[in-house]
């Protein structure tokens, strides 16, 4: 029995994936640099969460924002604002939408609300799949990058399109942004550039920016009180969320200006692991800090090879990997602040030892 | 124009109610005694939130717990099972239930729940109102103890009778424990002697505890794992509840053995309110550590004089006041770890202040 991949990971000298360990110093970090005595918002209001929200707002160029505990609240209380204003039960998104498979329906079972499914599981949404829709929709929601599929994108130019089409059509754009910070470099537009093309817009505060947990939602004035009884409603109103919020703020402001780097390192990467045989990355050019990589390998060969490279050369590439079967194994790659502690020589001796191992 | 009734209280050298400033302090102390090596949670699972919930399990004598970030999710939850598995959309509860008044109707809107309102809102809800019942409801929710009428408790006797007859009925029996720790000291119980009269108990870590935010909801094994869906569709099942957690446990341990003492501390300053004429508590006799305090001036001459005496004396004994027209006015005293840094002889001269102030 040799070590398992997520020991041979977890020991590691160069881990590669994110920003380090989710651990407790994460937090303690943040708050030496908070001030003791500030005062702790009260469900929702004080300056600690009204100057984020502001903040927030701002960065994303809309008229106001909410703090969260998480962006499963908040996206359903979106889509519940624009279908209770559309008079409609339907909003249409992606087969592996996060509200369809991580949710466990509470956008269904909680809101009453029926999904239209756009697109199919291979593929991001594109302007035929909304041009066709036949249901008379309140809201699209449009994840980019489309996490479940490697973090994919349409072209900015269709983003446009798909604009334009909601609008004429009446359909309310929401944007599932828990990554969008991570894909601007490649889009080369600003946050504000982007979300002028959505109604409504969630940004995440702990995947490219690290922090504890944590969602923004934003959009309209009017939207956004109205989203506020429905956070009440869902226990979301809590007499203090400045944990999250502190450590938000206080790593966005490290990490934001690093999303071009991380989307370069992403790029170089992919290039590394799909020149080595028997291995390939979705997409094949990265579009954001994230992909997913394939093995033709079974699961068991796989993690065997990465443990040993990770014993052998000290970078843990992969923590856990998914089965595919017949076609092989995947997992996800999504970068942070690690990559850029590792050696270069040492990351080549890895992904030889990778390739050498996999043929074996 | 005199100082606020409000900014006189944040002057005060002396304030009277809780443990003191909701600030950033308070989880910066509870952080110092984390270890920072210490990983966070992941989605309810991990060490740090595992422990934690069997450590409360077992101080309720229950035989799981899950931590949620509001009692408001938990309780929703927890009222939500039972009624699903009873096959009726009625709950029982008193007409300033939190769930009634504080909470936007998510119980109604988001679970299509029927609330039966048991006693009225002067009183806490009595075996024979339940006796009375005619409707075929799930659960019975009890408060203890009742907060939005002074903090008011039922005989403990009386209790277990409304325990028994609910098992007779088949009515499931749910605690607001809100405040149950605070309570225990007039009851003269342990928390698992009052939580074995229910099948679900709720208790919320930042009342008498002191925690930054949070919640338990304990009870059988099959009825916890049931719940754990639950939190994932309201959004609650964040990646990391661990700042919460850690305050949680932190201050538990520190104020769980004054909670004799607050309650003490209550009674002997209700009696002092009671001796100023024009001026009562509700109850007379407080039962946990918090009780109302009701002038018959009006609203204007009782901020005016509670003012002056925080300026005078440096004891804040109110931060502000709820208008009752014809009836003049009240708030609401809870103690905490304030309380004892008062000098006896400080907080008899404000008394006598109040008194001929409001004599004036």
């Amino acid at each position: 029995m040799g070590t398992s991949l997520m020991e041979a990971y977890q020991q590691a000298k160069y881990p590669l994936l994110g920003h380090g360990k989710r651990d407790v110093q994460v937090l303690k970090e943040a708050l030496e640099h908070a001030d003791g005595d500030m005062a702790s918002d009260m469900y929702g209001t004080g300056a600690v969460i009204e100057a984020y929200q502001v903040k927030m707002a701002e960065l994303l160029g809309k008229e106001a924002s909410v703090f969260f505990p998480s962006g499963t609240m908040a996206q359903q209380i979106a889509l519940r604002i624009w279908a209770d204003r559309a008079g409609s039960k339907q909003v249409a998104y992606h087969p592996l939408c996060h509200l369809e498979i991580h949710e466990k329906d509470g956008l269904k079972v909680l809101h009453g609300l029926e999904p239209v499914l756009l697109a199919d599981q291979s593929r991001p949404v594109r302007l035929r799949d909304i041009a066709e829709l036949k249901e008379d929709v309140a809201c699209v929601l449009l994840e980019l990058p489309q996490r479940e599929i490697g973090g994919q994108l349409p072209p900015y130019e269709e983003l446009e399109s798909i604009s334009r089409l909601c609008k004429e059509r009446g359909i309310k754009l929401h944007l599932d942004g828990a990554r969008l910070f991570e894909v601007l470099p490649y889009y080369g537009k600003t946050a504000v550039e982007v979300c002028a093309l959505f109604d409504s817009v969630y940004i995440s505060v702990y995947k490219g920016i690290g922090g504890i947990a944590g969602a923004i939602l934003a959009g309209d004035l009017d939207f956004m009180e109205e989203a506020k009884p429905w956070k009440r409603r869902h226990g979301g109103d809590l007499i203090s969320l400045y944990p999250y919020i502190l450590a938000a703020d206080y790593y966005m402001e490290r990490r934001l200006p690093k999303m071009e780097r991380y989307y370069r390192e992403a790029v170089e990467l992919a290039e590394m692991f799909n020149g080595c045989e028997g291995v390939r990355t979705l997409p094949e050019m990265p579009v954001s800090n994230m992909f997913h990589v394939f093995f033709e390998a079974s699961k068991e060969k796989a993690e065997a090879v990465l443990a040993e490279v990770a014993i052998e050369t000290g970078v843990g590439l992969a923590r856990v990997l998914q089965d595919g079967g017949e076609a092989g194994c995947k997992y996800e790659v999504s970068l942070g602040d690690l990559y850029a502690d590792i050696p270069r020589v040492t990351l080549a001796e890895a992904f030889r030892l990778l390739e050498r191992k996999l043929r074996e």
